[in-house]
């Protein structure tokens, strides 16, 4: 019920000869800008606040890239805590010990663009102007490594803004959902490219289920979504999942859920967290409508694999040749004869040239080598592979290896077709949860359980050369 | 889309031996109430975050209101800043002045216990709680002052969360809005009780709007609600305005929208200020369903003017003896003759004692009075009248009095049943704000201007003798 | 979508100058009504038709009792078949004997105020006023037989447009449906009358269900609605059931789903029906809602007992003196000694002057008597009592007899406060239905098929000597 | 609210062996579903009437189109009127004069089918089954003329069911409408092909408007729809307002609405007409969210003037060579000279056959022609252009004639890409429409009027040589 007679109260006050109405073209946008930012921090009334609030959000939202970095900057060293403010206060605490020092110090050591922000995402379109700003905040991080307290305040203000208590889980479908929302999905898909409406309507057949997050603030913007398809069995390939033109299943003899996609939307909302708690609720509304249905599980990329094999960049740390030759020994000769060289590791890396003409020889020592990767690649004390992290962290735990699963390029590159299941077992994840924090603990399923033993074996022997010392057994 | 099964794998995590159950019959609740607020702080994962913090959402909502008094004080001792944390990183950065030193002075200056309110906030219910312990607070803040740095985190996060962008504006209506809400709006009235179904029928009729503003994580509760009435010239009495058998208006032939009652619903929330938003979004619904209305006012109480006349607690240092003598003093015979005593300001006094039976003769002195209360009466450098203080720093003007215009007894307690109309003209209201904010004046209608010279003589001719010496004319 | 311009564009027409504005005060309202229901049929273009259409249903609105009388009149004398027409034309068919003809004659037989009917229903509000205009057609069908036609043409559109397929169910709720239909609720409850917004929020509570069902063109208005109560065991009592003081019981333990209210609310449908389809719909809502519930059930009046154990009017020709002893025969001793009487038939009416004051003796052979009602009196060859009738044709059987459960004083004269279960078995109801309505048997639960031996024995021993011949042993 | 477990209830009875789950392979599909409609007829309870008709409604939901004639050819045949009764019921009648044996009349003369489709159109999906019904019908009537009581009977049930007062307007919005709706558009329009989802999506632009008509019991299927655009004065040409690629307009600054597309979307509900509804309800809605736009014009084609021109099929009576010749006069020498032929006509002929390479020279006389089409030439007593008709009819004016305004194949064929607009004006509408059906006069445009004149003269200087009597002039 926002209105534009309400709008035109508003304009009323912002149109007042502030002159921010083309602000690229302005030469002084940038002196304007920071006049009415430091304004809505000293307005004592609220009401013009809202109007100057929209002004400098109307502005911000006119610039471009750049003017937008300008502005940025401009809340980097004009909208920061005042330093002898600063110490003056904690002197003071220090001297008194007195709780109202102490609040004090508090108050003024908070930047004062923390308010500015809060004024500005209390103002029409405030939210979705401050997420797109938050776009360019991150794209210019590296360039301007002084943004980095505005970028650690956005941050913090949105993660407090877009908590899960906000959220609103949606279902989106062919049949109610609108056609923008399906644009969007179109274009914020991240994992499997939908390449046409046709693609789409598929993806959102009866026998699939797709929901999504949404923020009160911004209603036609999906946060995040995640597509389901109900199966019989788990799967272990994407292209029957993503087939336009295959037939559409019978709900009622699914078994098995499958979560082949979950794509983040909003790249300025990067480190505020959704995944965890869309995938709980997506999974408490298919328990709700399909009881009958007893596996939930993932269809899940790789992404650092090949690179971890090959040894490239932050991954040089965990295989060794010696590693690899240890953990394919058993395939060693398969492997020689089939490349014609004598070295097997050699052998490996000649056939991972064009490894779907050696699907048979490839299967079993590429599973063990994505196994051991999973389990035992770590960096910063913890899996090295960030989607392994995220659904290991959920809760889910490790259930199968399904080699050469997906032949797009894409997953051709990022780990030779290879993908996995990860599965979420309601009893379990909060216990699987737990484990994986406190301990770092891989849980896997009884099958993976077995394979586990022979490669800490394969991997720990190495392990001696190379230095490496972590040696770990598991449930 | 929240559902039951999604709260029950949250439940699965809290059910487990957590024991909050009960929390007040418990006697280790408040310890394990600071364990569990203490792992929101440390969990890496958010999974059990939000179990975790529903737990302890669900214990602070079953506690009594010592238990949450308890719970407060937990966080007031032991979820506070460390001292010496502080004062060290205020050393540090005194000696390096770097940037990630004052970033760290921020980070552990900021009490740990907005991080846990965030959390809570984050949990289903979550909002609902802390608004409800938020009342608790203010209660308690008397007895408690060690509170009050609680009480300033929670207030400061509310505000952020309660943003007018965040808040939806709904029509209030009896063809459409629930049972449920109608319950509510009878509970949270507070200007005019609402004495039966009947009444509130009547006050949603055709020729009333009501609306309120809504929080998406509050869904059913109201935050604030305004009841307007379409009448043909500006209400001078309330009466009429309530009185369930009125025959309803024909809206075609109403010319006023006069907003008759204004309601915050939430103590929780006192504080986080709606009502400047909420009016001026109201008035951008009626213009635009009824174009020919001409003008928008309130019809409002004067809650502090029979103190103020009678020099009682903080009103003291207003009116003198003198002063009324000397606002009166036009009037003086006719009050003596009715009163039947010769000193006017004790015949004021006199007939005071029951006003409605000498409206007429009281009518004119008292219009007088209550206009020198409302622009000569000030406290902390504003107008003492805090209603007053609302309209005007919203931008309204004051445009009339209504002697004797609300019999009520709260009303002929509070002012001797004298109320106010506050006026609101869109063109206006940006200026008269600024006015009202910078130098404080009262914006007055072309009428009341011109009594206001008269009142400002007769209350400056007496100041000389009282030390006031505040002299001001108005536009 | 409906909207004030479009209104404005039909207005435009209907205003010029056919002068129905104020019907009842003009005395050429009939005359003018009349011309415009002509001009209903011959209109060529349906532009007209609309606005036409519209402003008479506005003026029949606007008719009192009287004019809507006197217009159903001229519908009745004027708008009827041509009879030299339809002569001449079932001529025509018999010499030809062509379709052609037989189309022909069909046309000109159908009288003209069908369409009459079927225009004004495509006008705005034009369901809703035929609909209220039945009501008064049902109320002077006695006074003006010759209005008979009208109704079984206007209750032959009804019919047609009120079928199940164009109705909408809804559960009605406190916390979600307005104001509004509350007090349609309260108005239109027709077995246990709603005494207080009080009482009716405690019928709305969570342990207790309403459904209505609703038609697109009468959005506001409910056409029939059931309260049902969540209860664990068969509900023999009704005041339990009503207490608005009851404690809320838990949904989770529930076994048993009680229908204790169905209201018709629209006196202008009758004879269209709609129970059948609710009570099936809303037991499908609740079996999905509630799975764990095993049993449905009503707990119903009785409402010709009390006339038929006195003989009175109808029911002179079920119970005989003779019968009533016989049924009683066991009881005979208790009642006499009770009533101090010798004559145990005599008894029993003395002690059913005050009934309450010896439910202990009157319990079981009032039960008896209840039985041989509802399984032996008939009329039009079927059962005699109309709530009987309507559960019995819908497939439930008679589930239990609950002696003086109802003591409202309507009850308490209608049956003496007696009541009965009839229960619905999903996988019973189709062939319950199917023996009902060829066979005229009354389907009982095995509690009652025994009782039913003996009443039978009872009932047709005495057949002999009044002539009742109808001899039957149910299942 | 439909549900699955009233659904089974309804199964229940409808499985129990009535075997008609696979229609078109029984043989014996006929017979049954002849039981099952004497069934519906004749059951006197209506739980089971449901469920059979559930059960009838799947069987010829399953039928192929053979089946579905077969069907109809049953209910032709078999649920007929009875001839000897209807006969009998006459006689009496005359006999008698009762009212009552004429009600019997009615009653016996009406097809006993009528009542089958009643009860079909109140099970679930009843009415959709029955409209795709009608399809088959109007496919087979003229190969079947026994089946056209049948088809008089459905589309007389059909246009009471489908009467305006329960149709719905909805706007059809890219941000608003579900996918589904959009593929439906792109199925149904009938007027310019949605060639792509761009095109669709640049037609639901910010400067267009699309409005539907649905009915509660096909929610999700549009019965008629309009594309609307916004413009600066009157569209003269298609392609502009087709094409995905232009720039989209600011609505404030368009002064003109072209209704450029209106389709009726289901076959089966042919005869029963709702664009005159759809368009001034969609006016209505025009109005009042754009009260500047002044002008309301559709830019329509003339489907039948390329046929009348070369005076083929029932167009052979209108124009003649001597006309032609007549109303191409004033350009005869710029006609022979670009066609370089001596012979006006034979000139205007040949020039035809590449028009578009011809415009200026043709633009004149086709201008002309198209005039005198559209107000000369007649069919039953009316004009001949159905187009025209239907928007003279509703009260709009031929405003003015568009030379080449299309390019499309399917425009170059009908009207050698000859378009015009008709205009609707608010305050005109009912006396245009009331003189078109009176008098059959067409109302044309200020502009119009002038030129008219001349083609009378013309027309009917020739008509004295063709016989042609019909003289008018306009307005």
């Amino acid at each position: 019920m926002r209105n534009r007679w309400w709008n035109r109260l508003v304009d009323q006050v912002a149109d007042r000869g502030l002159g921010l109405s083309r602000p690229n073209q302005n030469p002084d946008v940038m002196k304007r800008l920071e006049e009415n930012c430091r304004a809505l921090l000293t307005s004592r009334g609220e009401a013009s606040g809202v109007a100057l609030a929209r002004e400098v959000v109307r502005a911000v939202d006119g610039l471009d890239e750049a003017g937008k970095t300008r502005f940025l900057q401009l809340l980097a060293e004009r909208f920061g805590p005042d330093r002898d403010t600063v110490l003056a206060a904690a002197e003071r605490f220090r001297e008194s010990d007195e709780t109202a020092d102490l609040q004090e110090l508090l108050r003024v050591v908070e930047p004062p663009r923390q308010e500015v922000f809060r004024r500005l995402n209390g103002a029409p379109d405030g939210t979705r102007v401050l997420v797109r700003l938050r776009e360019t905040l991150l794209r210019q991080l590296k360039a301007h490594p002084e943004l980095k307290p505005v970028n650690s305040d956005l941050q913090h203000l949105l993660k407090s803004w877009f908590n899960p208590g906000f959220l609103q889980l949606q279902r989106i479908s062919w049949d109610r959902s609108p056609a923008r929302l399906m644009e969007k999905l179109i274009q914020y898909e991240s994992v499997h490219a939908i390449q046409s409406w046709d693609d789409l309507r598929r993806r959102l057949a009866s026998d699939r289920r797709c929901f999504g997050f949404f923020h009160p603030a911004l209603p036609d913007e999906p946060l995040i979504f995640v597509e389901v398809a109900l199966v019989q069995g788990l799967a272990t390939h994407t292209a029957p999942l993503l087939d336009p033109e295959s037939p559409v299943g019978n709900n009622d003899e699914a078994d098995t859920a499958i979560f082949f996609s979950i794509s983040n939307c909003q790249v300025g909302l990067r480190g505020v967290s959704f995944g965890n708690f869309l995938l709980k609720q997506v999974m408490g509304e298919l328990i709700s409508e399909f009881p009958h249905v007893e596996r939930y599980a993932t269809l899940s990329p790789v992404p650092g694999f090949s690179r971890a094999l090959r040894m490239e960049g932050d991954y040089a740390d965990g295989f060794t040749r010696d590693r690899i030759a240890a953990l394919i020994q058993d395939d060693a000769e398969a492997l020689t004869v089939a490349a014609g060289v004598s070295d097997p590791v050699d052998a490996l890396h000649q056939l991972l040239e064009a490894p779907l003409s050696h699907q048979e020889v490839l299967a079993e020592p590429m599973s063990r080598l994505l196994l051991a990767y999973l389990t035992r690649v770590r960096r910063h004390d913890t899996v090295a592979d960030a989607v392994a992290r995220f659904h290991l962290s959920n809760g889910a735990r490790l259930e199968q290896i399904d080699p050469f699963a997906d032949h797009s390029q894409t997953r051709m590159d990022a780990s030779y077709g290879m993908m996995v299941n990860y599965r979420y077992i309601a009893e379990a994840v909060e216990e699987n949860h737990e484990r994986f924090v406190k301990t770092g603990e891989v849980v896997l399923s009884r099958n993976l359980q077995k394979q586990q033993k022979r490669i800490n074996a394969a991997w720990d022997g190495n392990a001696t050369k190379t230095g490496a010392s972590r040696s770990r057994t598991t449930g």
